[in-house]
């Protein structure tokens, strides 16, 4: 269907799947460059022509780049970069249901990667109908729901409305999701509430049961394949609080899973939901993972909010020229600074205290992506994947690790998010400024300060710059731009893991610990069966590590 | 006093403070040795009989370090670099009061440092008398105050008691008593609770105000100068909510301040507390900066726990082999990792949910301490200063970035932290093992995943292995054990400062972004003191950039 009537194109465009990095003409050119980068504390080498002159929009960002190591021949070459690896070619590709989570010649999840669809539900013509049918489908689904809880319509066995909901997941089914419902709490309906466990530590779960009225709580459990060890964990712990309260788990507890997992069973849930292997979880913020907790927490209208700015901004992401395309723009300057400059780690700095877990979320989808050392042929990387990524809100950061930032030996490229009105519009002037005025001043200072620097006598005072920054600011924090802002950084990741040629969608990586986790759980559960159990026999290392760390004393059998 | 009765060692150990870090013969040993770093994935490499070995303790912590790239040869090296810096000496220095933060020949603070003082309490004789005697001046003022608040002698205008505290501060007066009062909100007295505002964002102080009774509140206003920007206008903020509710302020304000700061003000304040230039911010948890606020949520004597904790760990701090020194061998072991070794950042991944927030303290202690580019001379660095620092709670960590831990192109050593029972203790068994079981499980999967690797004909399901990981242990997350591990983590920031010779304990770094932040802010004041205002003339630069950033606008006056 949707993949032959595209075929024809997709034949072309699949020649970039297999166009190594390091094989281009334009990796050579900025090598080159690389030796001699636009340096940004030369007398006037950062100008009000130069500011005004880098600067780019969508979606409500504006995008700033004056502070970065870049002039004309680098920006040259990174279009020429993002051309001849075909980024935006293959993004309109990954749109369209391209199977791009997939290793050539060797087993791989072999998916369509379709998290766009989600969004793509507003103009009639969409470019993945399929997905974007589920889409929808789950969407209506949902404000029916959320129209029965408004309505008092769907109630608790006394009859009354539920003000809180959990939300159980981890990963992909916590972070996004728990970053947008703190970034969006000014938003949310007087009175509801949204809570998160996560953590297979009983603590985490104890803690928050602690202080709700469990008869008014809903609880949204969160995973995909129905079976992910925390998730059912937790779920078990919140059941039992349920049971031991004498409520009916089945009037409060709410399913998002994959059709056909273990969890798909109506039977347990008030309602279930669909989520789809075409949806990665690091990118399922907009999906059903996502929006049954925002839809109880803001609303309807305001979900629909999020997932029109992710659209725009989606849309902006297949502009072919780079200067017009944020999203491509802020994955190129991250290959300049990490893969030519040499920069390890990326700090995403946001001057907004709602915003206060949304570098966790890319955290995730950022190093679960691109965290990669094959290539999307299997062979070996003779390149660096993704950095790392950290980050805290300003202007806290600036009273902890900015000192490493300003004045440590290595360099530490900063993207910096910052809105020009708060959210709350509670404000005071002191020193006739506004505390939003000075949050916005402190953001612009730092880039200022890493860029240019200052010469001092005091060698221990002095600030060499050329530590390069981004900008992204809107008018405020609200739905829209915060949708616009996730899709923003889906696409940069996206755009990186294309030009870097690695597959951006799987994570292979996290299953040997699982596995060793499962072993080292077999000797608890031996140990509890019989007394006299050993895994010295079965499993030294293993065993061994057990008692080293204590775990084996006779008052923990 | 102190220094002069102690000067002739002091001389002594002071040549230690001009040594250079490449200068060293051990410098050279361990160049040489890693060469050939000890490799975790050869047969039988990570024997039963090493992870019993490579282990040592104290404070209530064991260290587990067999899956460190080390053998005899590095740690003897270690040993040898510890000596020949006088890692020890200098430390112990420091406990008597050497003038440690400074830089030779150039205007500096020069000062003391003295945070280990604040816990120098229980035995008679103290190392450092005159600092040990205003902490317990301090804590004596303290208990008074927590025994008027639980006798019903001090009381809100209404006769109530107070319930909740408000810690205002930012920094070191926000970063380390947050993590540590969420470390152990499960020992905090029922019905008290604190809150944080820190963040120049008005949203941080709306949102946290918005769901509180004021009249039961206390806010504890925490600046060592008096004038820290945020935390003066979140004072203003948060005095004038007050003012609204029709309370007075001085009835729920408390200070922790500097003597003679502007703040150090008592008709304005219902008490006020002191803290010394001797401790530095992001040291000072242990002082009144994090102990108000402690005694309030925890009650006296669990803060006396805290201070026992990191008193033992700071004996232990004090042991010349570094094999029974859990705090300098950690150090020396990064010093490996991160000189020899060539890795840039450290990940510190607590299993435990409690310790949610005490990465972004370690993130301020350890990077704002040592990320330097001179020596204590002034000269610039020939060798790399500190790391960059982050990290999340396990097993979150696992489902998020994990991933290029394991499998990504750059080395990211770890450092795991995990307790063998819960706080709460409520947990459930869910196929033979509980949570915490499960908890535990998959820390010391990881870093037997991560040290020992898998080969595999997929080489999308490869792992390379020989990553280096050290596991830190204890029975439970406890007052006493919080503080050890907090002290831990002090000493082993300093013992790395001692050794790369650089100054752990000033700040200058941050310094040009305030300078810049002021310049910015004068223009929003022009403007509104003239609506004709322009900085056109006066800071071309800085007006270009905030007309760019869109703050010019006219609705923005």
């Amino acid at each position: 269907m949707e993949q032959s009537a595209e075929s024809g194109k997709q034949h072309d465009a699949s020649l970039y799947f297999s166009r190594d990095f390091n094989k281009m003409a334009s990796f050579a050119e900025l090598g080159a460059l690389a030796r001699a980068p636009y340096d940004l504390t030369a007398p006037d080498a950062l100008s009000p022509a130069r500011i005004r002159r880098y600067r780019t929009h969508a979606a409500g960002f504006d995008l700033l780049y004056s502070t970065q190591r870049v002039d004309e021949p680098v920006l040259a070459a990174l279009q020429k970069l993002a051309e001849e690896s075909g980024a935006v070619a293959q993004f309109r590709l990954m749109k369209k249901g391209a199977v791009l989570n997939r290793i050539e010649g060797y087993a791989s999840e072999e998916r369509q990667v379709l998290h766009t669809a989600c969004r793509d539900i507003f103009a009639p013509g969409s470019q993945a109908p399929e997905a974007t049918e589920q889409a929808k489908g789950e969407l209506v689904k949902l404000a029916d729901f959320l129209t029965a809880l408004e309505a008092g319509s769907i109630v608790n066995a006394a009859g009354e409305v539920f003000t809180d909901l959990i939300q159980v997941g981890i990963g992909g089914s916590d972070l996004g999701p728990r970053a947008l419902y703190l970034a969006l709490a000014a938003y949310k309906f007087p009175g509801r509430r949204v809570h998160f466990i996560s953590n297979v530590d009983p603590d985490d779960a104890a803690a928050t049961l602690s202080g709700l009225d469990l008869s008014r709580t809903l609880v949204n459990v969160v995973s995909k394949s129905g079976s992910t060890l925390e998730t059912m964990t937790n779920e078990a712990l919140v059941r039992k609080a349920f049971s031991e309260a004498g409520l009916e788990p089945e009037r409060h507890f709410l399913a998002v899973t994959g059709k056909g997992s273990p969890m798909d069973n109506p039977a347990r849930y008030l309602r279930s939901f669909y989520m789809f292997d075409s949806i990665g979880g690091r990118y399922s913020a907009t999906s059903m993972v996502g929006a049954v907790m925002l839809g109880f927490a803001l609303g309807y209208p305001q979900l629909l909010e999020i997932l029109r700015g992710a659209q725009a901004m989606d849309l902006a992401a297949e502009e072919e020229d780079i200067l017009c395309n944020p999203p491509l723009l802020l994955a190129l300057l991250g290959i300049w600074n990490h893969s030519f400059l040499g920069s390890e780690t990326l700090a995403i700095l946001p001057y907004s205290q709602a915003l206060v877990r949304f570098t966790a979320h890319l955290q995730q989808c950022d190093m679960e992506s691109n965290g990669k050392s094959v290539t999307r042929q299997g062979k070996p990387l003779a390149w660096k994947s993704g950095p790392i990524i950290w980050g805290e809100p300003g202007t806290n950061g600036q009273h902890a690790f900015y000192q490493l930032i300003h004045q440590g030996t290595a360099i530490v490229p900063v993207e910096f998010i910052g809105f020009r009105t708060s959210q709350h519009g509670s404000d005071l002037m002191i020193e006739q400024t506004t505390s939003q005025e000075k949050l916005v001043a402190n953001l612009l200072a730092q880039a200022l300060a890493l860029a240019t620097g200052q010469p001092e006598d005091n060698p221990n005072r002095r600030f060499p710059g050329n530590r390069p920054s981004s900008l992204l600011l809107a008018d405020r924090l609200t739905p829209y731009t915060m949708g616009a802002l996730l899709a923003l950084y889906e696409a940069k990741v996206v755009f990186q893991g294309f030009i870097w040629n690695i597959n951006s969608f799987d994570q292979e990586g996290v299953q040997l610990g699982k596995r060793l986790a499962t072993r080292l759980l077999a000797h608890y559960a031996g140990r509890r069966q019989d007394p006299g159990y050993s895994g010295e026999e079965s499993d030294a290392l293993g065993w061994a590590l057990l008692g080293a760390a204590g775990m084996l004393s006779p008052e923990r059998g």
